[in-house]
């Protein structure tokens, strides 16, 4: 079970953009270089989080990224499915579920309330707490 | 957040292994028959299963595949790490940590957290609760 490496960068992204909250926009370069991660990337990443009103990119010479909203009010789920999409663990999971025995599978539900279980904590840790 | 197409087949195998606890020997094409699955891709996960002795392959016959204990003593994270090994959430959950800034990054204890739940989670249910 794994996280995907464009959803890790982009919370490691994020979390600069936290810690630097309130202090104006940083640079792709800037947060690249603090943690050792490839420009271009992260830029795709960003842009994941820029249409999903996560962060908001500012142009200009002083331009870069800041969070759109407080650290506290951004929560791990919603970076995460900003660039994997709506999360499911597996198969049967999906929207329409990959599987013809989704009505006398008894998986099913054990499969649904780990996804929930996922969602939940995801979803109750903001980018505050990674501060 | 994914589990790997191979994991989650396992469980699907082990599952009807389950169902068929104390009645003898499951051959491949029984299982594969009564879930949709494909048979050449599940000989390959159910080797991995006997591997970690999860399961006892039996020749001849009347041949095929049973538990090798109880569908209680059997753990869905025992299914998953036979299959997927141990698991990470993500590269610096990894032995070593695919990553140089263990020492200061706030996020790993995060992230450890959330692999502690998963893996609590996983390990508390067992094949049986899936019956």
């Amino acid at each position: 079970m794994k996280l995907s490496l464009a959803a890790e960068l982009a919370v490691r992204g994020a979390v600069v953009l936290g810690e630097q909250y309130g202090q104006g926009p940083t640079t792709l370069a800037d947060i690249c270089e603090l943690r050792g991660l490839a420009r271009e990337y992260l830029a795709k990443v960003f842009a994941m989080l820029v249409r999903a009103g996560l962060l908001t990119a500012i142009r200009g010479k002083k331009g870069g990224y800041i969070l759109a909203r407080d650290p506290k009010d951004i929560s791990l789920l919603q970076i995460i499915e900003a660039v994997e999409g709506r999360q499911a663990l597996n198969r049967c999971q999906y929207d329409p579920p990959k599987c013809d025995n989704t009505d006398t599978c008894k998986m099913r539900r054990i499969w649904s309330e780990l996804q929930d279980l996922f969602d939940e904590k995801l979803s109750s840790m903001s980018l505050a707490d990674c501060i």
